[in-house]
């Protein structure tokens, strides 16, 4: 049985960056519950216009007050190191110091988590009250951090369905201490892979990938994105699923924006306007985002959506210390799984075509109990003998299967009536038991 | 000279229903008014996916109170009886009869007009007022009707065009004594005969077409229907046209819903927009309406509009005894037919090539007397010299003449102007005179 | 140097029509500005449906008053004869003399200015307040003109550019002594040819057109229309480019009105969407307009514009004798001339296809100084080291980017953007410096 909360406290301490031991160890711990196989790409290897760094090792690094006081150690919170910091020890004045300190002035209690992945400087973090209440004197800072050749990791998993057609679903790994901007992605990623496996069958083939940020994704690209590309439907960037919001946002493709809408972005779309308690979506941006940027970049331009629920500028704990199991719930994270797997199921379905096995005119639906016997006054609030529904489901009924002439798809179908996939489903599986319809995944030819 | 309104009180005392004696009787009365051939199909067909009943016909239906006054009798009226009522005999206590017993709570004067073709049942119609006066006590029940094998019947009448290319025209003839949901629609198909008749010249032939609604329209269809595929150009269900609403609604067809408008939808939304106050549309629907449910169903897809004026829903008396000549007017009646030939008249035209004979810049149209012939600050509000319009007609001229190339319809044109097809016309008529365009169903070659 | 005001002083005296010495004359005094060729076409030609009229030549027209006074002298207004009045000597009752005088009730103290082309007559105009103060008397008329066979003319300049692609620009040369309504135009035409010759390089051709209105773009197009055609790009007419409103306003082309929207109709309107302050459109009308009426007629269908600022309706002084310099300003013809010549290298420039260079993923702009090189929740405002600018430029960058998938031009992008094509300018040739992206005319082969 998969414990999201034990997997959660376990990967939570790790100091991640985007090389380096922390991602390594965040993914053998994942390959417990999910049959990953990890990747390397040696430090100094041109992918597209980067070239995938050395690795990033933290030892320990501290702040020493004038008067002896340790007063910031990355053995409290990891936080308090610029990530991918160079090693630095010294001392030096408060005013030299002030160039290497980041804190958040708007966020005062909150220590913000700070990069410089590809400029060598040394920093440290700190709560901006602490940062206010640093005394003129003589600083001590030691910074024991390895920056050394590598390689760059990325882990897969596959999971085989009756076609070679893939769906990507993938996740960063690359921060540290970080909960709703860092561990729901892979768990919530984890949580899909166990309920896809479930299914009875799958009409597609699920690539799942971790890889650290931007960074992984351009690496991923340029060394397996090809063997990829030409079984590639559609996929998926997890991220930021954690939060309270209650509808699951979909950020769009790059294929949409530009006014060429992949099947993905169609159905998404779809659904977001039938299922808008459950679903929104966003437009597309490369201005903002995770590694849907580089998947939808425009040489690129996979059918690629983002799922997130809170996200930047939802919540105050964006990229700081208020990011933790505190603000994000593993409850929302499983929830979040769920409704993906749904999502998913449709998507499976939405395109598959719908013919009425009737040559000519309506089939006489009263003989098979789906229409009143008698027709008067009194019957037009009926869908069945007895069965008083105010029509709709009978009209549903009807409107489907006048639909139905092979050249329509589920999803088309549910787009002209504007009702829900969800409420079609059952009238679907009916009319199939009935022989009154059969379903397709390739058009039917003109009737 | 045709006189509908005596034709009307032949037909309404008939006791029709979609086989048997009444309609073949209502066809008969028919047929001294329009060349009508009459057409049977034997019970026990099979037609797509239902099967020609057998006929039905009534002798005498009655009720008989405990106190031996007969309370029900279909003498007095047709509707007291369930259509296609099983026959019956015997005595009921009071519980026992109602179940059997048809009325309308919310309209406690009427009779309702049920039916049960397909279901054997026996049952009776009463108003609502009259079933809630039945006192406890044995109840005599005499229903003489007869079951048996026999023929579908419909009618046709064909007026032949300039080409085989053929309009349907058609309407229903199987309700008992109601007037506008029944008889207004067979009443303004005899006129609208004798109006397209009459014309001069028709670019289109015309079959019409009688029937009992739903099993007609199936049966036709399986049996007839191939026939006139490959001539029809579009068709039209003529159903309540005798109430008082102005303007004469279209039921868009089963193409325009699914986003392939036919020439006939284009064009009937297009005169519904620019003639707002005599023509109106409606959206094409399955789940509710009379045989365009058949001619639209999905792998039958003809391109065929549905007219009416007062339909279910707009008033009280629709499928119950309150649907006498007292609502509906015979001038209404003959008003639709008149302005459903104004309707086919256009259709001919509309989609006409229209193209200039001038093969570079504008016709001098002063040297016409289409123009003033001074040019001046005083002479902007002038069509022609000394003739003060506004100069609408003039702009029209100007505006017709240049999109006269040869690429558009005149309905394009009219769209593309937001003109009238009825203003139109007439300028349509002087630049031909004046040979400055021709008119052709062919497009021009590029210009 | 050009001088417009002086320039303008020579041309406004002259009474021009649409042929004779007047138009001749004007043709002549532009020759010193530009290297103007004169044509000319013999009167009795046929063009299309009309003829090229014969010359008229006005030497001098009088009204004298019953007392011996004279009280219209074209002497003194060249506006006080009818345009192309027949000659005329003779003495006439204040009766007989009405019918062939004009004047605008509306505008008591204005002359008229009234042509009668094709339609011979005599007549004279003059303020509706001296028409008024006629007393009952004979009238002394004398109208000396000439009407005789000679040529219609029209001037020619061409600019060559790198290709033979020609863009028109064309104005009239027929009204007398009118400002904005008739030498804005060609004023703004030499200021404009000026301009375009100074740009260091040039896409397209320019070739230059000054016609007498109507019969003269008809004459052109009858004559020399087909040189120009298979070379020609698009088209403007300028027209009434001296008045006091701020915003330049085009004149939509046929092609746009008829749903066949040219490159230079798309162009203009989106111009006008994105820099609203600065352009505006008007729909295309046959209705009314100057020379684009010809060039857009139904079989010739060319991609004209007309620019105008002040038109008709916007000013009493439309064709009356109030239209002077008085109410028109040379500096705004010299700044229409200045906008003009930015909107044409605005158009050669904004059907270029832009292509990133950077083969996949996001280009890496941080090692280019156009990134801030540190992320965290402070850089946000940023788009580049220490750059605070709310990050509208690099978002600007970034999706520039984003879209250059080489599919996509410069207008697309920016329409897809909302983003003024002015604002883009200056990222392309920053992008383009740094060789990440690359323009070409030709679009981009699949990526």
């Amino acid at each position: 049985m998969l414990d999201l909360n034990a997997l959660f406290d376990q990967l939570f301490p790790i100091c991640r960056s985007i090389t380096g031991e922390g991602i390594r160890q965040s993914m053998h711990l994942l390959q417990h519950v999910m049959p990953l196989q990890i990747h390397a790409v040696p430090s100094g290897s041109k992918v597209f216009d980067w070239e995938v760094p050395p690795e990033w090792q933290l030892h320990r690094a501290t702040l020493t007050a004038p008067d002896g006081t340790v007063i910031l150690d990355t053995a409290a919170s990891n936080l308090h190191v610029l990530n991918f910091s160079a090693p630095f020890s010294g001392e030096l004045s408060l005013d030299e110091l002030q160039p290497h300190l980041y804190s958040i002035p708007e966020l005062p209690s909150a220590i913000p988590y700070v990069t410089s992945y590809y400029q060598r400087r040394w920093g440290l973090c700190l709560s901006h009250e602490q940062r206010q209440a640093l005394e003129p004197g003589r600083y001590k800072v030691h910074i024991d951090t390895e920056i050394r050749p590598g390689a760059l990791n990325y882990a897969t998993a596959f999971l085989a369905g009756e076609s070679r057609e893939t769906i990507l679903l993938t996740s960063y790994l690359c921060h540290p201490s970080l909960a709703n901007n860092e561990l729901s992605g892979p768990l919530a990623l984890v949580q899909l892979y166990h309920l896809l496996a479930a299914l009875p069958q799958r009409r597609y083939s699920y690539q799942f990938l971790l890889i650290p940020e931007t960074i992984g994704s351009i690496t991923y690209l340029a060394t397996a994105g090809q063997d990829l590309a030409p079984h590639l439907v559609a996929g998926m960037v997890l991220t930021c699923l954690g939060g309270p919001k209650q509808r699951l946002s979909l950020k769009m493709s790059r294929r949409d924006w530009i006014g060429q809408p992949s099947v993905i972005d169609q159905f998404a779309r779809h659904l977001a306007m039938l299922d808008s308690d459950d679903f929104s979506v966003r437009d597309f941006t490369p201005c903002s985002g995770s590694d849907e940027r580089q998947f939808c970049s425009p040489h690129i331009n996979w059918p690629m959506l983002q799922a997130a629920r809170t996200v930047y500028g939802d919540y105050a704990g964006y990229h700081n210390s208020l990011d933790t199991k505190a603000f994000m719930s593993i409850t929302q994270v499983e929830e979040s799984a769920q409704r993906l797997c749904q999502f998913w199921q449709l998507f499976e379905l939405h395109d598959c075509y719908v013919r009425s096995t009737v040559a000519g005119g309506e089939p006489q639906l009263g003989k098979r109990g789906l229409y009143p016997t008698t027709n008067g006054p009194m019957t037009n609030q009926l869908s069945r003998d007895g069965s008083k529904d105010g029509r709709y489901v009978l009209n549903l009924l009807l409107q489907l299967l006048s639909l139905a002439d092979g050249q329509f798809t589920l999803l088309e179908i549910a787009q002209k009536l504007t009702a829900s996939l969800l409420d079609l489903l059952p009238i679907v599986l009916e009319l199939q038991r009935e022989g009154l319809i059969v379903l397709s995944t390739e058009p039917f030819g003109a009737s």
